[in-house]
């Protein structure tokens, strides 16, 4: 019997099955330093047809299969278990870093495919060049991947404006468990034929399928858009100032909120300050709309309590953007150690006190840490981190976040996922009849748990 | 052992629960005409906890259950199997008639929860009060229930503007084919933990688990709509038109395409005609935004090749919305013998060829009979209605006409769903590793197969 290896060299050619140790470390650790997993051999197939003999290998000898995209992932759910912790002898790392292949814009139907590795900057890239958009975007557009966004239901800047990623998933081709392809494939905008199969799979975090491809919608960005940061005194401004602008006929673009303590993190490190003083929350806010608008944002603006200062230029005025888009980056580089991150949501009415309360954690707690919270504000999703957070109190850190958001009737995960960071506390968000329901569908599809063993469930 | 009718009145109570043949007939067939079925019983439960008892005694049972809401679906899935076809010795109906409670509307945090036997006028009433409206809308919105239309992910007039049922579900009340209640409910627009029960519940049919109640997110309506009857010599200038106003930054509320034939069965019912010539096509299109929107709309309407004549007014405008709303039923009162009704999809950039083939159907058969075309123009769905075909050439129109929307590349349901009409074409619309997937999941959900046999999969 030819070795793990070498049977997956006969799959994929041997260049592509990696497995000496050093190489493989590359592989194993996540973006926050905070998972560090085991896998027999990293494997990187170029085709769906690859993908499916690989997949039908690990189901024929019981293998585990952890998928890994651009491994910007937050929780930990592209990494394998750490050794000894997987539940079968052997454990493959499939990644599709080179599956980077794009299918021709549909400039008609604003749709294009996309290999599960291609990056968001490069779909995007491609858009562009036909005038058009790609729906989602986040800081990470470089390293994050089609299939990554659309196994985690990614959020980021641009789902004020066009929805979630799973609302600008069309179509979808998968690998099942058993080494089957699904593919749904239609541009169609409607499309009621049975199941939403594509959005089960989107936000499955790796545990129900391989996903090859992607079939997106694109949008057609604003001819002009208008963006402003705006200091502010309290975060209801923030809320008070979307609603006001979209009142007014303006369409929200994004709306992002950072505190005083994270936009000093990024100017330590070089960029200019573009509102007069440092306030304690800074708003980035994009509009567009037919008109004058820079004029309807400014009058908008112009009606708030609590507004400080404010600036705006023609999008896309990066340098307005430079604090937000830096922002994850510049947490990462002001600490030694491990940042707690925890991506939470809770309804738009409980912001201000969310703010409050998750700025009092430490203080309540009596733990020393910093609190650096910002978020995407019009979706109520607030990314609170503690920087140097001890190591014997990153669950009571944790937890205490978990207890507020909780509390205030909000989610433990807005967009990250649940991975294996926060398969504990599931039960937090959601009821028992409902996880044994996921569990049914788990078990329906992955009969053999070798899907991303310990992600979601733990 | 007390009779089926005796143990659903201890659930429900007596009245509650019908079995007299006369008032049955009026559940068992469907709005077309066009189905019939059976039933021992219609029950009507007022709570979540009497479906789960009612569902419960199924399952316990073996009893087949058919789940009916306003009863508008187009294809037949809200009437049970004829008699003889049901898979079960005994078959219970149960309508959502008694389950119209609405909760509070959440004004900040823009959603309301309302039980699944709510009309989506009672919804949208219910939300206008507190300046909101429901996102889905559509003729029917009388009698079509929140449960209907989320089972069928209903698309409807709004679709182009607010997208899909799915997209405005935040939350849902279910009771699974065991008669255990699945709650999921939160109003967060972000809420990223596990699998999305509620998507893969919503355009279901009625097939994995009775809807109970349903938490939808509202939407601001615009301060002011402009509504425009465009009268056009070829559909593609109706597509066209959308594009242009979308690039001068207005927003599409609406855009409805009908046909001559079709304008002149509603103007035969006295309404008065908009524009001043009868054309080939006449375009309902309604549009939002900052600023002139009037003056914004006729300048993008002088653009378009194609344009006969356009007269604009202030929304809400009924007088222009008239023929539009009126069409479905003007179409029915039009014949005296069931309509053949399909409702597809195609890729937009495949519209101006799918009317002509569609029209060319009866022609193309050697059939006598009436096509009347017309649709959401903007989501690239039609509805093809066929007056007067003979009982023999059922069959062969509908044949037809899928075959033209399948070599288009279109879908055989673009918002109707698949119910018991379109169970017996469902493979041209979907792969077969597809069906066998959604079989494997109606089979982990409802494993004796109870809930709403012959939908779906025939
Ligand atoms: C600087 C920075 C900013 C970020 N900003 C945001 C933000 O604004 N919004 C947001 O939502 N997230 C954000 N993230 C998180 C991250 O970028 C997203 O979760 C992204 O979707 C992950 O994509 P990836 O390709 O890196 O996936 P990975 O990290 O490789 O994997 C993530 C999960 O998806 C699974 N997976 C990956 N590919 C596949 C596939 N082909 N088939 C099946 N499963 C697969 C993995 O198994 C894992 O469970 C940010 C991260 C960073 C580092
Ligand atoms: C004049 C007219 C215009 C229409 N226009 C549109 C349109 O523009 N867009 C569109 O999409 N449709 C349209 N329809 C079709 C119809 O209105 C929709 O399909 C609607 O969603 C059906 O709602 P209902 O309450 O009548 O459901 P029913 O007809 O009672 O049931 C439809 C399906 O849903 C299931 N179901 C109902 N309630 C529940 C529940 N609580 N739990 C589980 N399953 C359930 C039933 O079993 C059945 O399979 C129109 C119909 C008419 C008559």
């Amino acid at each position: 019997m030819p070795s793990l290896p070498d049977r997956l060299a006969g799959i994929v050619g041997a260049p592509h099955v990696l497995t000496d140790a050093g190489t493989l470390a590359g592989y194993l650790t996540d973006w926050t330093g905070r998972w560090t997993g085991a896998a027999d051999a990293v494997v990187r197939p170029r085709t769906t047809d690859e993908v499916a003999a690989v997949v039908t290998l690990c189901a024929a000898e019981g293998i585990s299969l952890c998928v890994q995209g651009g491994n910007t992932g937050l929780v930990g759910g592209s990494i394998p278990p750490a050794a000894g912790d997987a539940p079968t002898r052997l454990t493959i790392l499939l990644s599709t870093a080179r599956m980077t292949g794009l299918d021709d814009v549909d400039v008609i139907g604003r749709s294009v495919g996309a290999q599960a590795g291609a990056t968001l900057d490069a779909v995007d890239r491609h858009a562009a060049a036909h005038g058009l958009r790609f729906g989602v975007d986040l800081a990470a557009r470089e390293s994050a991947t089609a299939g990554g966004v659309v196994a985690t239901n990614a959020g980021g800047i641009r789902m004020i404006r066009h929805g979630n990623t799973r609302s600008q998933v069309l179509g979808i081709e998968a690998v099942l468990a058993d080494g089957r392809i699904l593919r749904r494939w239609s541009p169609l905008i409607k499309d009621n034929v049975g199941y939403d199969l594509p959005g089960l799979l989107t936000g499955s975090e790796g545990t129900l399928a391989v996903i090859t491809k992607v079939l997106f919608s694109l949008v057609t960005p604003p001819e002009a858009t208008t963006v402003a940061v705006v200091a502010l005194d309290r975060v209801a401004a923030a809320t008070e100032l979307i609603a006001a602008a979209s009142r007014r006929g303006l369409v929200v673009e994004a709306a992002e909120i950072m505190t005083e303590a994270g936009v000093d993190l990024v100017h330590a490190h070089g960029a200019r300050r573009p509102v007069a003083q440092p306030a304690p929350f800074e708003f980035v806010f994009e509009v567009s709309g037919a008109g004058a608008v820079d004029e309807e944002l400014l009058a908008a603006i112009e009606g708030i309590d609590g507004v400080l200062d404010a600036v705006a230029e023609p999008g896309p005025a990066q340098a307005l953007w430079a604090a937000r888009e830096n922002h994850t980056e510049a947490i990462a580089r002001s600490t030694t150690t491990p940042v707690v991150k925890l991506d939470v949501s809770v309804p738009i009415r409980a912001l201000p006190e969310a703010f409050d309360r998750l700025h009092a954690v430490p203080g309540d707690l009596g733990v020393e840490c910093r609190p650096i919270l910002f978020g995407h504000v019009g979706d109520g999703n607030i990314h609170a981190n503690y920087l140097d957070v001890p190591a014997a109190d990153v669950h009571r850190v944790t937890e205490a976040v978990f207890a507020v958001v909780t509390d205030l009737g909000g989610s433990i995960s807005a967009e990250h996922g649940i991975g294996r960071a926060k398969a504990a506390w599931i039960r937090l968000g959601r009821s028992d009849v409902d996880i044994d329901l996921m569990r049914t569908l788990k078990t329906a599809l992955d009969p053999h748990g070798l899907l991303n063993p310990g992600v979601l469930f733990g």
